[in-house]
């Protein structure tokens, strides 16, 4: 029987457990790298807290000397130690991330569960209390610390009772679990309920209220009381049924700010979420277009927000789809701090049961966001209870990549993958190039046999797993693709929803029209007849028959590739290996209720003559 | 504030709550005659239990001589009472139940909840324990007495923990319960799980294990020491994920008379449902039909059955849609004894938001089936911890005229729904004749904006309430429409599945042609083209879309009906007015998006040019 000691995910060096007494980032790096088997000399450690989170490797006659910072010293030891065992080269120079926040968004209940959580129940609470093993709270600060995540915010941002008590009765348990994490240089963060003054007795949450203020205020005082060095708040508001500015008739730079002026005296920054939008639309309105809400309600705020807030906005304007384009909103706003917020747990993208890793996606996110754009970054936490940690054990490289690319946004996705695979498993070359390919390869594969071609929402309702091609269709949520027997998808030009208009003048112009519009995304900006001559010649139905197919053919390949991976050590290999299974299941499902429902609509057969069911 | 003390349904007459000390239906019937209100003379009772549940009301010189059994002698004072209250004429002779077992099913698990409940949460279970208010039931007992129910299966088919505990642990209360039920002729009867003997130390719950059997001996001795009276078991068995005989390769009619047998000594009766289909079914498969699952998988076993064992099988041969054809299984299986099984819970008929009258749906069922092909009688209850019972108040006539009807199948819908609410509210004649009016026509109007022609299924999964046309479309539930750009239903002829083939020949003449083939079930029986010229010279398509404008017309007509009943009191009034306000929303969402829904396959516009959304 294995258990989570001996699920070390990229960590394979590091086998000995974190002692309990070690209290600082320094120490700690000492520890490292003193029990990470076999370095190339002797590392000597040379603390400089004006480096900050930075530091630098030096090559010297007998090893190396590490200058860091505060937390850069313990980022420099794990990076000498993972360059180390990966056979990657050691950086030169003084090295800073790119993003001074990186922060990993828990959606965990207090009751256990966790909010579109796939690797089991929360590893720190159960049954409405805090419950955990401190050990295994040490060894997940190691995973975030050895990759650079420097804030968890420990509780989902759809506030539940008893939540709330976090900031009051549970803050002592709060600051004990601060403890565990602080030498890894991980700071917590805490999702905060908006109405949370009504529950302790006044009469409204108004950000305007002076005795708002003053409760906030108090209240920050006695959460900063209990641990110093919390990073903030992050707050969901107006959003989805919960409480916000809006009641009060109050904008949400007021909403932020009231509250980003009760944090500020201690340093804590205010992150508020972008994602809202009207999830009580009637699906007769088609003016009414979803992922306009964003911009349309933020962009003109633009300038309103303190600077100790963070508008955290997700990369796409809907809701982490398999294919969607940068959101808007994140070219824009160029006096506001934004944060850009993406998902781990594979909430829309396989249920870490598909394979769907993810440093391709951030790859193209920060290209063709621009990673100046924003100030911060965040992701939607894909770990839990499990022994391995993320459910797949494979699902671990996406934790890994976010960490990468959140310290470096010009990363590579193959040499990410390549180090994680090679950190991960000691696989012989050609089985480590297989495992890289199938990786790199998933992504494309998933995307080809669910939602081709920018169709978003052919979901299961609820649940997101499997396909449902009208399952949101007559739905209050704005997700909508309109298929009927001549044309499918929404029109989202100048002359269609408008949507496009929100866009920079490049992009505007690439996605206008179906003639420069990337494949990826034409059937997100545009609404088209099926006999739609694609720029390859094919049809758009074709095309969607060919797509589906293919996609899952391509999945069948990957169950056979990863069957040749016998290197792989137990039990990831079975892990592996079952969920596979699954997911080929559901790549047949995706292809043939995808293909029925398009052959239903169209009429059109096949060109190539494939069993399309009636 | 109203408490469930003042909502007296159909029993305004007896105002005085019945006191605990009273024990037998006999001193029962005697407190009910002295307290309800002024009767047109005195009543003089005479006990004779050659009567068992029969009764006898003679006049007499000074007023009435009821004659009566044990029970007989209390159903004979109810109908004297709600006879005279509504001024209806008494029964002459002796009045005899038709079927011996009127059984209500009640779907409440021990956490509370009700599986398909409307009317809140359970009356008697809470938070895994027994828990309610002994007055609250002897009130249940008389709603369930004055209309002649004698059973009450306490717990859900379902059986979750911790009600497995109700055939050991939990006896004593079971037969606390038992005693307050006792003196309104209501006996319990219980859901069991097959598996049982497995929680309990056996590796097996097979059938034919001498063990097994021995253990549901001992445990229906133990049952019956603490509840001599019990009805018996209802066993959900292989279906729906639930244990059963068929993981030991064993028969339903070797399952059920094992079962049987053990209650024999005790005078139980062993109910087995016939609701067994493959709910894993790939929808792919067009051989498989699940309305032909019931009669394929019991009609070989005929006469295979023990005497005490009951096989209850539903109206229809689905799942409570709202238009079936009688399950064909009814007409078969002469050497078995059959009870019919309906649903009082709105499940699939608007969750007791929606109107929906049920006495000319058992008129209908017993007009088609023929009465005597059963010999019991089930319906699931549609109560809850609601003050008023049934969250509509008028779904509880749908319980009194379940009584009605299990008593006298051959009764008159109209003069059942006349009766109920003249019982219920003392309405000026003008506006009663409007209150019966509107519950006759309801049931039609339900079914006219939902699921016209005999679609079934084109209800939000798992949910039940609001359209869904596709949303069960590509599920494992055998729940299929399989509408396409030409054509839709299921071919269910000799050609097609062959269902129609299980039917006795008149029947099966009937539906087998289009040309024959009831309106209202044209589309269960038989694939057609949106073309489809039907008998009154509409076309299919032109056909769906007037079904669904006039129902919700009809809806929108009710609601202005409803609005002229000022003489209900409150707060009955304000009840109905919220509901029906919900029901109109349902309404119009159910005309536009199956109206959209087709429209968008058939292309075909509305000759009528109403609104038809895109």
């Amino acid at each position: 029987m294995s258990t989570w000691e001996d699920r070390k995910t990229w960590l394979t060096a590091l086998s000995a457990p974190v002692p309990p007494e070690i209290d600082t980032p320094l120490r700690l790096a000492r520890f490292e790298l003193d029990h990470c088997g076999k370095l190339p000399g002797r590392v000597t450690l040379k603390a400089d807290s004006t480096l900050g989170e930075g530091y630098e490797i030096r090559k010297t006659d007998s090893g190396y000397l590490l200058l860091g910072g505060d937390t850069g010293i313990l980022y420099g030891a794990y990076q000498l130690i993972l360059r180390h065992f990966s056979a990657s080269p050691l950086p030169t120079g003084v090295q800073r991330p790119f993003y001074g926040l990186r922060m990993l968004d828990c959606w965990d209940n207090m009751s256990g569960d966790i909010e579109r959580g796939y690797a089991g129940r929360s590893i720190w609470f159960e049954a409405d209390r805090f419950q955990y093993d401190p050990a295994r709270i040490r060894q997940l600060g190691r995973m975030l610390g050895s990759v650079g995540i420097n804030v968890l915010c420990l509780n989902n941002v759809n506030v539940h009772q008893p939540a709330q008590l976090l900031l009051t009765d549970l803050l002592p348990e709060v600051s004990r679990f601060a403890a565990l994490l602080r030498p890894f240089g991980v700071k917590l963060m805490l999702s905060i309920d908006f109405s949370l003054p009504m529950q302790d007795g006044l009469d409204t949450a108004d950000p305007l209220d002076a005795r708002v203020q003053a409760w906030w205020t108090e209240r920050a005082r006695g959460v900063y009381a209990a641990i110093p060095d919390l990073a903030g708040f992050l707050v969901k508001a107006d959003s989805e049924h919960r409480p916000g500015p809006n009641t009060y008739g109050r904008t949400h730079a007021q909403g932020a700010n009231m509250l980003a002026r009760a944090l500020r005296p201690f340093g804590g920054r205010l992150v508020w979420r972008a994602f809202v939008y009207n999830c009580m639309q009637d699906w007769r309105d088609q003016k009414t277009d979803r992922p306009r809400a964003a911009y349309d309600l933020y962009a003109p705020l633009d300038g309103q927000f303190d600077k100790n807030v963070i508008l955290q906005i997700k990369h796409g304007p809907y809701d982490f789809q398999v294919r969607e384009p940068v959101s808007p909103l994140l070219y824009a706003m160029p006096q506001t701090v934004k944060a850009l917020e993406i998902q781990l747990a594979q909430e829309y993208t396989g249920h870490q049961i598909d394979l769907y890793a993810m440093p391709g996606l951030m790859r193209e996110i920060f290209d063709q966001m621009g990673k100046a754009q924003v100030k911060a970054v965040a992701a939607v936490s894909n770990l839990g209870r499990d022994d391995n940690w993320t459910g797949h054990p494979f699902a671990a490289l996406n934790l890994y990549a976010y960490g990468a690319f959140s310290w470096d946004p010009d990363s590579d996705p193959g040499q990410v993958v390549r180090t994680w695979a090679r950190l991960t498993y000691a696989l012989p070359a050609e089985q480590e190039q297989a495992l890289v390919s199938l990786l790199l390869s998933s992504r494309e594969i998933y995307e080809k046999y669910t939602a081709p071609l920018g169709l978003c929402w052919m979901v299961s309702p609820n649940q997101h797993y499997g396909p449902s091609p009208y399952g949101y269709e007559f739905q209050a949520w704005g997700t909508y693709n309109r298929a009927d027997r001549n044309a499918v998808g929404i029109d989202r030009t100048e002359k269609g929803t408008g949507y496009v208009t929100q866009y920079p003048p490049q992009w505007r112009a690439l996605y206008e029209s179906p003639d420069t519009c990337p494949d990826n995304l034409l059937l997100f900006f545009h609404r088209l007849p099926y006999g739609h001559r694609m720029r390859d010649g094919r049809t758009l139905i074709q095309r969607i028959y060919d797509d589906h197919f293919e996609g899952c053919a391509q999945a069948e390949q990957m169950a056979e590739t990863l069957n040749g991976l016998i290197g792989l050590p137990e039990p990831d290999r079975a892990e592996a290996q079952s969920r596979m299974q699954l997911q080929l299941r559901n790549a047949r499902e995706w292809r043939d209720i995808i293909n029925t429902f398009f052959h239903r609509f169209s009429g059109a057969p096949d060109q190539r003559g494939r069993k399309i069911y009636d």
